[in-house]
């Protein structure tokens, strides 16, 4: 009999793998272990179940425990892998009836990333939140509403009832921190927002949603502004603090806030810590290297998710942008290569979209001047503002598109768009062409779609790289 | 002195090439000869002035009479243009004054096309409309409203004062027959009901908006009839009928009904009976064939938008795909080419979008499997309906996505979308996919936006390519 395919973390990558391999090898052994006790939950979806805009948690699963073992997958929750041992094709797990070895056939690390904290100090602090699990999801949200809901909320599967009900029991917060202007950051500064929060907003550096561009950062910092948020840019938080462990405050340079809850989204880092000993290769950024195919300089070993890396589509190189769909893909692209038919990951563009109110972004590609200069490209970039209908039509909205492009050979590189109507779709345009390796002139002369209600004549990608491309040319 | 820069036609590619000719070559001279009064109207707004969306006539104007003065182009309006000599370098123009020998250094047909009417008689009758003029939709529009709104809309510059206060002196219509399932058909059955007549849609195929596939052409009549439309399917209409050149009502086979109002949009051909002599080939669509530049067989005559076939992306042939943007551009490459520096006109991928009341349905490419092996590929499509966000978020819609592809080479070859929330525009990246060739795998690995407000995990085109995907992967 061979070992099973053994998949190492319950979520997108990993039971998309897990998925795929049971469909095309309905015969073969496939074992998901998974740490904790959700499994196959909606990251992005957590503001908004905090906002209020999702009624359950149990909305945010997109695949339940038992819908998992109806699809013939082995599925051990509340298990650690501790270590990973390519020559033995072993590895060692913890539980609660304690530690063991389970051999593989072929192993998929697949455990994420988790919130980093450092370097501010007091993260712990009871009321301060990382917004990276179902449970703290739960608990905020139990935080903000009243005891009853609160409850309803602790009663869920899964949920630890006893910390959510921790939080219901408390008075709802009536001002928030939010440290760090990243999606998190602006996601929870609309949530908080929703529940007549005072909510602040800090961030190092002098620019919101760093990856979106300037020109998107300023008009989602003006957008948060106008709801009421204050956004603390260019400044640094110093510590979380208060008496006993709690949260009664953040210091930050130049001032110090007085604050009941606090969301620190600065960033994550991949989860690699099973990977010592092992062989197994991280790249710079700490998440494990792969092939096309996912696989690791290991042999049987494959890493999926926001523990890997992935070849960027723009620079050829291998970069870390864990997101959503990068995980599902490749862990579905793995399965199907570990059933025996190989199939390859597929690049990342970084494309990336989010809210803010009702301002729209998208980004894709490389739009930094320093970062594309360091793939070796001259970036010349353009942003402009146009409309999103016909300028006589209802709902006309002002779309601002950046586009950077390579000065030697006009090729498109990156983009970012903003703007209240329809305007984070339309970075798949944009995506699109710079994964087709599309000059700008190329992308100036597509045939997009004009319809007054939704998009003018010129739709705004389309003047973005008619400006960048007379720049080209101007050379 | 050379001879100026002759466009004939004041629309989107007459007056983009004049533009850009004279920004281009601010020195030289360029003459528009316009044989209406209107120029550079937008066409594709006509049904939202009707309806009420658009406030003024004048607000479909993208360039005024004036402005075009001010950017220096000799316009001349109430001029018309009966004859091209390629030969002598000459146009035969015809105005109030008079006729005379136009001489040209360099000739722009850019004419249009006009509204076709046969094999239905009886279109001529008062009260039915074609609604490819200003003119037309002022009248139209004057007979819906009462004759205090019908005066203003006769005041306004450039419109047929007397024949709109006719209309406007009429009592308003209760009943509408459309003759025709186009796109005019669908947009006005949406402005008719705007102003509560009783709407009645004929279509001689036995599906709506033809050129967007089977999918979408069945939910756009299911829209029209929850809105009250009647939906005459498969249904000729055989004569608008009537009294003293009025009409009364609509004959068709099956039946009869009474109206008191027609719009009859069964599509358009091009203007090119100027050429006629003047040795210009003409395809077999009866537009006029031009090469990459937008030059027709005759040296120093070019030809562009409505008036003229272009390079489909897919298939690599003239075809003709009368569209704004297409207009537009191909003006704007011909001002540039003649001004000195060579600029392609582009391909089209006859990428258009239409909205059906909430319904928005976007297409782009080859759907038509007949048209797709006509074309030399051996097709195959499939269709699915996917969210259009995270399914917990809230106003997530069904999206419906046909994509067709060729069997051999997996090339993406076209497609359609429909859907309530975002649909429309999202068919820009299957136009700007299946513009850079991809395959149907490429676009199922394609790195597109994810995040709950916008979008699934899973794009509902990367549904469709999947599905798609799997078809060709089991042959």
């Amino acid at each position: 009999m061979t070992d099973p395919f053994v998949v190492v973390g319950g979520d997108a990558a990993g039971l998309s793998a897990a998925s795929k391999y049971r469909r095309e090898a309905p015969d073969r052994d496939v074992v998901v272990f998974e740490k904790g006790d959700w499994v196959s939950y909606a990251q992005c979806g957590m503001p908004y179940f905090v906002k209020g805009d999702v009624d359950s948690m149990t909305d945010l699963l997109s695949l339940s425990p038992e819908a998992a073992r109806e699809r013939g997958i082995d599925l051990r929750r509340r298990h650690e892998v501790t270590a990973v041992d390519p020559d033995a094709k072993t590895v060692t797990v913890r539980s609660e009836d304690g530690t063991f070895e389970q051999p593989y056939g072929d192993l998929l690390v697949a455990t994420g990333a988790r919130a980093r904290s450092a370097p501010v100090p007091g993260t712990d602090r009871s009321g301060a939140f990382t917004l990276h699990s179902m449970d703290d999801t739960a608990a905020l949200r139990a935080f903000l509403v009243d005891e009853a809901e609160a409850e309803e909320i602790a009663s869920v599967d899964y949920v630890d009832a006893d910390y959510v009900r921790e939080y219901g029991a408390r008075d709802p917060p009536e001002t928030a921190a939010i440290v760090g202007g990243g999606y998190v950051g602006v996601e929870m500064a609309e949530a908080f927002a929703a529940h007549d929060l005072d909510v602040h907003l800090f961030q190092r550096p002098e620019q919101l949603l760093r990856p979106f561009g300037e020109a998107a950062g300023d008009l989602v910092a003006e957008k948060l502004r106008e709801h009421g948020v204050t956004v603390h840019l260019g400044t640094e938080v110093e510590a979380l603090t208060g008496d006993d462990g709690a949260l009664s405050g953040i210091e930050y340079d130049g001032g110090r806030l007085d604050a009941d809850v606090a969301v620190v989204g600065i960033g994550v880092r991949p989860n690699t810590d099973l990977l010592e000993g092992s062989g197994v290769e991280l790249g710079d950024s700490g998440a494990v290297e792969i092939d096309e195919h996912g696989r690791t300089n290991r042999e049987h070993v494959y890493a999926a998710g926001d523990c890997a890396e992935m070849r960027h589509a723009v620079t050829g190189d291998a970069d870390w942008v864990p997101l959503g769909l990068t995980a599902n893909r490749a862990g579905r692209a793995i399965g199907q290569t570990v059933a025996g038919d190989p199939e390859p990951v597929g690049d990342i563009a970084g494309t990336a979209a989010v809210k803010a109110f009702e301002l729209e972004c998208g980004r894709t590609g490389i739009l930094d001047h320093e970062r594309a200069r360091d793939a070796g490209f001259d970036p010349v970039s353009e942003t402009v503002t146009a409309g999103s209908r016909s300028g006589y039509y209802p709902g006309n909205e002002d779309t601002t598109v950046t586009l950077t492009a390579d000065r030697e050979t006009g090729r498109l590189l990156g983009g970012s768009i903003a703007g209240e109507d329809r305007a984070a779709v339309r970075i798949d345009t944009v995506a699109t062409a710079l994964e087709s390796d599309l000059t700008v002139p190329e992308v100036e002369r597509l045939d997009l779609a004009y319809a007054p209600p939704f998009s003018p004549v010129w739709d705004p990608v389309l003047v973005a790289a008619k400006v960048l491309a007379s720049d080209l040319d101007a050379e």
